[in-house]
């Protein structure tokens, strides 16, 4: 049996063994109960689920100082970031609750028996259905929004789906005391045993993935272990989905407008952004595309500036480190890539970064500018013409996010960068940072590969639908339709005959806006 | 340059070559103009598209009888059938057109800016938007409702993604003519060039689905051919959705009570079934699950004497007639598998398929049992217990249906039976034959691997949904969102600040639903 050690990022030695990499009986066991509790959990409802999710989010907030201590001795974030992720955690979990009060997420769906222009039709309901048991992959970056508590698992549990953590091995004692935070919470809300589950070790990940009795995959982390994941998926006689939220590159374009307006406060608001969470957000510019001249010197000024006053910051574990060093010496010596500025060095100690500012000569980008580079890191490439910046972002990998901050009132430019970038993104932003994304009904985290995998988000109300999937029930009996699909219910959204009807009784506006914006 | 031959399957000859296989630089060719086309069709809009699928649905009818005529030469389906599949095929394309008419399926929401429980929120507006150019790979068995016109393409350009279909060799002849048809009535509705293509050839398959313009892939067909054509993709550098409907053993079970009541009926509708389409459609039922005793007799009988009087059929093509011997080969040589009945020999000329009538012992079924083959072939299992009847069902590979048949007001062991089936299958059809899938809102054709591979449809409006990916716009000026996005414009169903709101101007029961049942 393998240790699983506690490591401090600030000093890099390992402070406890908090448990022993599973081995592959308790893995099968643990799957065998993940399985034997997908019905039951299915069986607690959409109701019985919400009260699961609430339930959670109120254990964790009860354990709320345990929670931020260890996850801050693990990971170095500080208390104010992981704070800001607890709630951020509890906040999902109980608007997933919501989600599943209203119910417009089963795509409900009634087409009575008939005879159409294609001949007869038989009485057919469709609804989606929980996909069974998840593996669910914490991230390094996001201890309790990404990780044991997080997008992942509280969609999964949602929709019905038990769920089997795969500990990351930043922050395994974390993962253990959230982990046992919310076993007592699913016992407390009637949950079956095996609803949620913890693993640790790459071997037992790898075990996982490969094991029939899981039925999808949801995976934060870097490409080269989600393909290693996918490749294992790919052997199995039954591949499955899998849900990765991978690689970004989250260019930013300052048009020549914006630059002229507003310089000073943008290249601060990117230095800020770039080094937000030690540069370790998956949504982190890591490529700011500037206007030749004085206007975009001005805002290249101010970005020197601010990153030569950044202190060394801490990165999450030995791995990121050693990349993120790497990295920055692939980026210095590609051609014509030059240091504008780097931070202050720290003590030396530990898994330690230096916040750097890189430029790059325009026209077509070398992949070491164009690759996403994990941590404290950005590259400026200056652009002298509208064309050969549309040309610059015709040529850039897909990404979770794409920015475009304009002049007042500017429309031209981006309209045409708006075109250009829709098509490389999964999130268009405008006059702001990529950094920071909000849980809502309305967000989407993902976009084409490498950002993401799939046609799916893991952030916000949608990304429940990961863990679904359709069936349809051709002439059932009614006592044999799961409730939301009889005639005589309609607390959820349903299309029937083709139309789309709401029930009066849902909903006013989103109780969690707490307050509205002046009109 | 490789002819691409037209063989008619009544006497396996040649009859005339159609074309040529595409070449490389032909495919290029071709790829581009779709990447070319996929901006213009997008902003052709939905009432735009709209048009286009409904003058494709009467270009197609205004053609039907020289269409009809060559898909029955190239596939001996039968003049029936074929103008049942035309009209299924046309009654597609003006379905989705209402679905666009409709626009629910954008799934739009607005989050407007506020103040939430975990902070400030910008405004967030998350759409659907076109995947890209799409490859669609025909199938053998529908020539024309799964091939060049069908749901794959109507799905792809109903919400604006440019399809480039592989032609099935089976029918390259029909895939040419209607490939005609709908390129001028593409033209006709303003779409631009490019909109739909058609390529021929092994080689030009494989190069479409490793080609970068192309975005996704849906195919109807073989497991085999699938797994190819998914090795390509992950070989891509940049993977994308590959959605296939591949292979599914459609069990069918009788409980002792429907065998009591309707022995003979049942008999004869399975072999209705079995045989219908020559066996060759994906929702034969491969197994039927019968009980021992007098009542199951008296079913198997049925079966059996509807089979002795059946004549031989005539199946698609060469390769299906060597996997049908081949295959039925394999069966009577499985351990305990016997002969039931045969029907009557043909000619002996052309692709001839005598239905086929097997059993197999209960109990732990082997693969050559529970594997799809593909003609008029079934097999019977006698069960003698509740305990013996679902153990056989719990070793199921998971299919697109399962069936169950059950006695008037039987519930218990139907719900048993549903929840074991629901498991393992995308449709679960009560008191009727799997074979026969009515298009409409609430169809869902797809279920786990390796019946598809995905967690959609490829039939049935929720289709689209495969060739979309959502965005959200952050912060957006109005002018650079999509109309349906904008405050201003209330046409299609939206969540706003997270109410579902639809418009009243929107349908009242579905136009296509001509006449409705008695209440």
């Amino acid at each position: 049996m393998t240790d699983v050690p506690s490591i401090d990022p600030t000093t890099g030695q390992v402070v406890e063994v908090v448990a022993r990499e599973t081995e592959p009986a308790q893995l099968a066991a643990i799957c065998g109960a993940a399985a034997a509790a997908a019905g039951p959990l299915e069986q607690l409802g959409r109701g019985g689920r919400s009260r699961l999710l609430r339930g959670m989010a109120d254990a964790l907030e009860g354990q709320r100082d345990a929670v931020v201590r260890l996850a801050d001795r693990e990971t170095a974030l500080g208390a104010t970031r992981l704070n800001g992720e607890l709630t951020r955690t509890c906040f999902q979990l109980r608007m997933f609750a919501q989600v599943l009060d209203e119910g417009a997420y089963l795509e409900a769906a009634i087409d009575h028996a008939g005879t159409t222009g294609m001949g007869p039709r038989p009485d057919l309901r469709r609804m989606l259905v929980p996909i069974g048991p998840v593996a669910v992959f914490g991230a390094s970056n996001f201890p309790l929004a990404f990780s044991v508590p997080g997008g992942d698992t509280a969609a999964a549990l949602a929709v019905g789906c038990p769920v089997i953590v795969k500990a990351h091995p930043s922050h395994p004692a974390t993962s253990q005391l959230c982990f046992q935070v919310l076993r007592a919470a699913a016992a407390a809300a009637s949950a079956p045993e095996g609803t949620i589950a913890l693993v640790h070790g790459f071997e037992a990940g790898a075990a996982l993935v490969a094991h029939p009795a899981v039925r999808a995959v949801g995976f934060t982390g870097s490409l080269g272990a989600a393909q290693a994941l996918v490749r294992i998926i790919e052997g199995r006689p039954d591949p499955i989905p899998f849900f990765g939220e991978l690689s970004s590159l989250n260019p930013v374009v300052v048009t020549p407008a914006a630059a002229e307006q507003r310089a000073t406060e943008l290249g601060r608001g990117l230095v800020d952004s770039y080094t937000l969470g030690a540069g370790q957000f998956c949504t982190k510019p890591g490529l700011v595309l500037v206007p030749s001249g004085a206007a975009g010197d001005a805002l290249v000024d101010a970005m020197t500036e601010a990153t030569a006053q950044r202190g060394a910051q801490v990165l999450l574990n030995g791995g990121i480190t050693a990349g993120f060093e790497k990295a920055i010496d692939r980026l210095r010596t590609a051609p014509g890539v030059e240091l504008l500025a780097r931070g202050q060095d720290g003590t030396g100690e530990g898994f330690e970064a230096v916040p750097t500012l890189l430029t790059a000569p325009a026209g077509p980008l070398p992949t070491e500018v164009t690759e996403e580079c994990f941590g404290p890191v950005t590259v400026v490439v200056r652009y002298s013409s509208a064309e050969q910046l549309l040309s610059s972002v015709a040529g850039l990998p897909s990404s979770l996010t794409a920015t475009i901050h304009r002049g007042g009132q500017e429309t031209e430019l981006p309209a045409r960068l708006s075109d250009a970038l829709r098509q490389r993104t999964g999130r268009l932003v405008f006059d702001g940072f990529p950094t920071g994304v909000a849980v809502s009904w309305a967000q989407h985290h993902g976009g084409p590969w490498p950002s993401t995998n799939s046609q799916h988000t893991s952030v916000g109300a949608t990304a429940v639908r990961r863990f679904l999937r359709p069936v349809t029930w051709q002439d059932a009996p009614s006592e044999l339709l799961p409730s939301e699909l009889r005639d005589d219910v309609v607390d959820v959204p349903r299309r029937v005959d083709g139309r789309l009807e709401v029930p009066p009784s849902l909903g006013s506006t989103d109780p969690l806006l707490v307050a509205a914006p002046p009109a």
